[in-house]
């Protein structure tokens, strides 16, 4: 295994949706799912672009080595106290200083049940 | 980041549907949704393909510079005024004159509760 | 646009499996969808990989110039006359004689309302 | 077909969560699908990754020649006798030594009926 990490350096999700409702015990969010497979700590600068808004930038998250972190976009402190609004497109970027591993995921119980969306972001050539 | 923009020109999405049915309050749909990181706005031409008829072509969006865009494709006045039909397989490419990254997503309410799927769509090599 | 096609000449869904219940008016099915955006018909051969037995080979399925194509693995004459049992975990190798895109998506209904899954498949290096 | 395998070597999937509920007659959980098209056995050995605990390596995983396998997460007997716990965030490194495909999917029932999501893993440059 390589210990200066697997993955990219830049990442990017079109996809951002936090819900606005919820029904049941568990509350609609969407995730940013990093690993770090690296012995270094990797350090995230995140940006959230929007429809009609300019983006918020520089957005910071560690993840420590041989870690993973599910960064949840509706909790600001998980995002250094940035507020992503619900029920807004939004997309992501997510830039780090070793090569890492990024997913997206929404968890939507606006109607009954839930439901769940993922997929790997696009990793960005170097 | 770069200003000239990341992804790809070319994008492809094998599997687009929009169902015809929907219960509750949320209608089902599709979305293309679209980042441009870049600082100059990105003109897409959006062709649609079918089981049984020709294509739909040059289908104009444009997506501002560090801008998303989500485009329903079941709101023809999100499609220049192309109409895609309900109940009916469709795929879908999209071309754009600056790199972009796509992302295609259903929302589907037509049994109870709702179901999401996504994926990234295919980066065509350029 | 290439008229000569667009993606790969060998796709791989690792990850098949058409629930053997469904509830509701939907019946749970799984679909190789495919795009063909070259102006020459393209003649896929389809193989179906199991846990427990040998692969069910050369599968034969066309998709015209400029069409898509939904393949419902649970319906056999979308597939030659190929049986997939239901209940049990599969994975699909694609193989085109022209380059082609692959989306894999399940529809499952075995519990109440429905959900859905998809993922572009892995486009193999040519 | 070549049968010294398609795919990668190392494969990638971030975001990895075996929900604590389950509701209806299916067990929340997870599933690394590999498909392994060689005509030689493929040795995996998967490592998992936390957030607040060194990973858990070498967990060994046999895919016979042209056999897919649906490797179940939360049951130890698929993973040599390891115990992924439920209800924390994981991720899972998935190295093999012949080419392989990876898809991670989950299914949660945690609330009223079910919801699936899927990916293909990320595969690591060899």
């Amino acid at each position: 295994m390589s210990n200066r990490g697997e993955g990219a350096f830049v990442w990017i999700i079109p996809d951002g949706y936090i819900p606005e409702e919820s029904t049941g015990s568990q509350r609609s969010h969407e995730a940013i799912c990093v690993l770090n497979s690296s012995d270094a700590d990797a350090h995230l600068s995140i940006t959230f672009y929007f429809e009609n808004r300019d983006p918020i930038k520089d957005v910071s998250v560690t993840v420590p080595a041989e870690r993973t972190r599910h960064v949840r976009t509706d909790l600001p402190d998980h995002l250094s106290g940035a507020e992503i609004p619900r029920g807004v497109p939004y997309a992501v970027r997510v830039e780090s200083d070793v090569p890492v591993v990024v997913q997206h995921s929404r968890m939507d119980t606006s109607q009954e049940a839930l439901a769940l969306m993922t997929t790997l972001a696009h990793a960005v050539a170097g």
